[in-house]
C-alpha cells in the first residue's frame, strides 16, 4: 500500500492493553497485523516517534496543533537553505524565487478551499488575526449602534473577544445562539428567532473544537443572507479534515490557522469576498501595504497585499502551501473518512464506561471528544495520562462560556488526526484506566 | 580561528576582479590567503554557497533580510521534529517543553536588549505590527485632537502609515524632521524647534535603512521626555548590527524584526517599559490574551501575553531565541566593528567614481550604501548586477518620502551583514563597472 508520491502508509495495532510498541524510524511502512484501518501516513511524521516518560507517545491534542509531515519540514528548511529573501521588493533571482513560492502557496490555498480568487485569500499571523482583521476593518465600516452580531454560546474565544472589542467600540449588541436541549449543537430554531433585521453578521464555528459537533452552516448562511446579513466561519477545526468549499458554502469570510493543518506557526489565512475586501479600509499599516506613501497620507495596494502590511511570514507561507499539498495528495476525503472512524472508535471505546460523560452529539463528530469523567479533575487526568506518554488537553479549551453553559469549568479533551491509529485510542483507554484508578476513581463497565 | 561553540571563519580575498570562487560545502574553514579581515562565521550559512545565473551569489540586500545560519534553520528543525506542540495552554510533556522554549527565547531576547522585566517583550509577526500594536493601543489612551507626534522624513512605512491612521481617528497632527543640509542625517534643529507641550510621541529609526545615518536617539529621547512626550524607536537596522540597551537608552518603546537579525520570518517583538505597556488596552482580541471570558466581556491576562492573542508564532519565536543566542556568541561588538569596517570599504569603493552618489553621511555609517548612478536606472542596474550573481535591491526601500525629499523616486541600495566578505565588495564594484558599460554609461575614477 503506498500513496502517489511515496507516503508510506503505517499499520496501527488495534490489540487492547498493548502500550509498548519497538521503536520504529521514520518512513519505515509498518505493517504489523491489522485488525483496525491503518493510520493514514505516519510515517511522515518524525515527531511521533519519539518517547515520553518512557513510552510511545501518544498525540491527542492535534485540535490545539497538529503535527507536521517531514515535506512540510523539508520546505521551510529548503526555503532558509536556498531561497530565503525578502518578497515583492526586489529585482534579484533570490527575491523572484521567494516571490513565487510566497505567492504559488497563495495559489495552493486558494485552491484548497476553492476561493474564486487569488486575491481573496489573505495571510494573516494566525485565526485570530484574521477575526480581529474583519472586526475591525469590516465592522468600522459596516457596524453601528444598536446593530446585532449573533455569536453561538461554543465559540472559541477567538470568535468572541474581538466582537467584544467591536460592540464596545460602536454599541453593537451581541447575540448568543445557546445549545439545544440535547446539548448536540446550537439550537438552530433559537437562531432563527435571533435572525432580524438588525443582524448584520453572524459569526460561527464550523465545526466546534469540544463538542465535535458539525454546525449546519449552509442553513446558517442562507438564512443570514436573506436578512442581509454576512457571515464569518471559523473554520480552524474544518479545514484540516474535510473539503471546505467557500464558493459552495457562500460565506464570505472564512478563517483558518496553519497550524492546525499540518503547517507551520505563525501563518494563517483569511478568506474574503473579493468584493466586499475592495470595501474594506486596511486594517494595518506599513510596508507592502501601501501603493504611495506621503508624509500626510498614503494610498493602499490592491488586494491581498492592502491586508499584509510589513515583511510577511514568508517561509511559514510558503510552509503551509507545502503542508495544503500534503493533504492534497492524501486527499480529505480520505481523511475525512478516515477520522470519522477513527472518531467512532473513540467515542465508541470512550463509552464503555459509566462514570464518563462525552460532550456533543452521538454521532456526525469530528474525531475528538471532550469529557468528564465523574470525581476526577481534568487536570489531573491530563498529568496522570502525561506519564504514559499519552497527550491530551484539560481545560477550557478557549470555550469559557460554552463551559459555563456545560456547568463546568473545564474538560478533558483527546482530538486526533488522520495519523493516529486506533492502536493508539486502545492505548488512551488503557492509560485512562490507570489513571483514574490511581487517581482514586472508578470506571465501570456499562 | 574558531568561536566557542564550532562557529567556523571564513575569509574573503580582497583581489580585485576574482570573481570566480571554487564551490564549497558548508561549514569549511575557508582560509585562502587574506589581505583584508575575513566575514565571521560565513560557512554558517548555507544559502551563501549557492550560485546565481552561474556566478556565486553575492548577497546584499541584507536590510531588507538577513540570511540565517545552520544553528537557527536545525532549531526550526528541531522544534518541529521533537517538540511541537500548542503552549500555556497544556498539562502534558510536549506541551510544557514548547512553552519552556518559546518563554526561554523570550528570556533570551529580554536579555538581547538588556529589557528590565522579561514581560516586556511582546512577540508580533513583524515590527509593522509592533509598531501598530502602540499606535492602536497606547494612541486610544493618549492621543487627542490637537496633539502631536513627530516623525522623520526618513522613516520607514511602518513607521509612518500607523501613525497617519491614527492621526486620522484622532486629529493629532503629524510633524515631520527634515534632513539637514548635508543630507546626512535628521536636522536636529527643527527636531528641538518642533518639540512642545504639544508633542506627545516621538517615533524615529535608530538607523536609517537608505542614508546609513544613525540618529542620536539619546538626545532625541532625552529632548522628548524633557516635554513628557513618549519615544517610540524603530530598531529593525539597528539591533541585528550593534549592542542596543533599551534601559541605557531610556526608549519607551522598540521595534525589531527577528527576519533581519538572522531569525525567521514572521516573527518581530515589541520591547514596552512595564509600567506603559501594563496601562494600555489589548490590541487585538482571542485565545491566549484573556484572563476570564463571558458572553458580554473579558477581562485580561497578564504581561505579556495581554498583547498576543491566538496560537503565538511559535517556532518562529523559538528559533529568534536561537539568533540572539547565536548573535551572542559572536558578540555584537565584533559585529559592530566589523560591519563598520567592510561598510567604510564598500563606502570608498563605490566613492571612488565620479557618477556615483552615495546618500547619507561619509563617516559613522551603517554596512549599506543606497546610491545613484548618473544616467542609470537603480531598477536596470538592479537587474544586470543579478545576472552577474549579485543581490541588490532598488526602489523606494519603503521610504518614499526620503526619496521624495531627495529628489528621486527609487535608488540602488546594496546592504551587508557580517558574512558578507571584502572580496565580496571587489566582485560587487566589478559587476557594477560591467553593469553600468551594458547599461550605456560610464564610471570614471575620481
Amino acid at each position: 500500500m503506498a500513496f502517489v508520491g511515496g507516503l508510506g502508509v503505517v499499520g496501527g495495532s488495534r490489540s487492547p492493553g498493548l502500550t509498548c510498541r519497538p521503536r520504529r524510524s521514520r518512513a519505515i511502512v509498518w505493517n504489523v497485523a491489522v485488525e483496525g484501518k491503518p493510520a493514514i501516513d505516519r510515517g511522515a511524521f518524525p515527531i511521533l516517534e519519539q518517547e515520553i516518560n518512557g513510552k510511545p507517545l501518544v498525540y491527542f491534542d492535534s485540535a490545539a496543533t497538529s503535527q507536521k509531515p517531514q515535506s512540510v519540514i523539508d520546505t521551510l528548511l529548503d526555503y532558509y537553505k536556498s531561497a530565503n529573501s525578502n518578497v515583492h521588493r526586489g529585482a534579484h533571482s533570490l527575491s523572484a524565487r521567494a516571490t513565487d513560492l510566497y505567492e504559488g502557496a497563495r495559489d495552493d490555498i486558494r485552491d484548497f478551499v476553492n476561493a474564486e480568487h487569488r486575491e481573496e485569500i489573505i495571510y494573516t499571523k494566525n485565526a485570530s488575526e484574521a477575526i480581529n482583521l474583519v472586526a475591525v476593518s469590516w465592522g468600522s465600516q459596516n457596524i453601528s449602534k444598536g446593530d446585532e452580531i449573533i455569536l453561538t454560546v461554543m465559540e472559541h474565544h477567538s470568535n468572541l473577544v474581538p466582537w467584544q472589542f467591536l460592540a464596545e467600540r460602536t454599541g453593537a449588541v451581541l447575540k448568543f445562539v445557546p445549545l439545544n436541549s440535547t446539548g448536540s449543537g446550537m439550537d438552530m430554531e433559537v437562531f432563527h428567532s435571533l435572525l432580524s433585521d438588525k443582524t448584520k453578521l453572524v459569526s460561527c464555528g464550523h465545526i466546534s473544537n469540544v463538542l465535535g459537533c458539525c454546525n449546519p452552516v449552509e442553513e446558517i448562511i442562507a438564512a443570514a443572507h436573506a436578512k442581509g446579513a454576512k457571515v464569518v466561519l471559523d473554520a480552524c477545526q474544518s479545514v484540516p479534515h474535510m473539503t471546505v468549499d467557500v464558493q459552495a458554502l457562500d460565506c464570505d469570510f472564512l478563517v483558518a490557522s496553519g497550524h492546525k493543518m499540518c503547517g507551520p506557526t505563525g501563518i494563517g489565512f483569511l478568506y474574503g469576498k473579493k468584493d466586499i475586501l475592495e470595501e474594506m479600509p486596511p486594517f494595518m499599516g506599513g510596508g507592502e501595504m501601501i501603493a504611495d506613501v506621503f508624509m500626510e497620507y498614503s494610498t493602499y495596494a490592491e488586494l491581498p497585499h492592502k491586508f499584509e502590511p510589513g515583511t510577511p511570514a514568508i517561509g511559514e507561507a510558503i510552509g503551509l502551501g507545502a503542508a495544503v499539498q500534503y493533504l492534497n495528495k492524501i486527499g480529505m476525503d480520505k481523511i475525512h473518512q478516515y477520522e470519522t472512524e477513527i472518531g467512532e472508535y473513540l467515542y465508541k471505546r470512550l463509552s464503555e464506561f459509566e462514570e464518563v460523560k462525552i460532550y456533543g452529539p452521538e454521532t456526525q463528530r469530528a474525531a475528538l471528544c471532550a469529557f468528564q469523567i465523574e470525581g476526577i479533575h481534568p487536570s489531573d487526568l491530563s498529568v496522570m495520562l502525561d506519564l504514559e506518554g499519552v497527550a491530551i488537553r484539560a481545560g477550557n479549551h478557549c470555550t469559557q462560556p460554552l463551559h459555563t453553559a456545560l456547568g463546568e469549568a473545564g474538560s478533558a479533551r483527546a482530538s486526533l488526526y488522520f495519523y493516529n491509529t486506533f492502536d493508539e485510542v486502545d492505548t488512551f483507554i488503557e492509560a485512562l484506566k490507570s489513571a483514574v484508578d490511581v487517581l482514586g476513581g472508578k470506571l465501570t463497565k456499562k
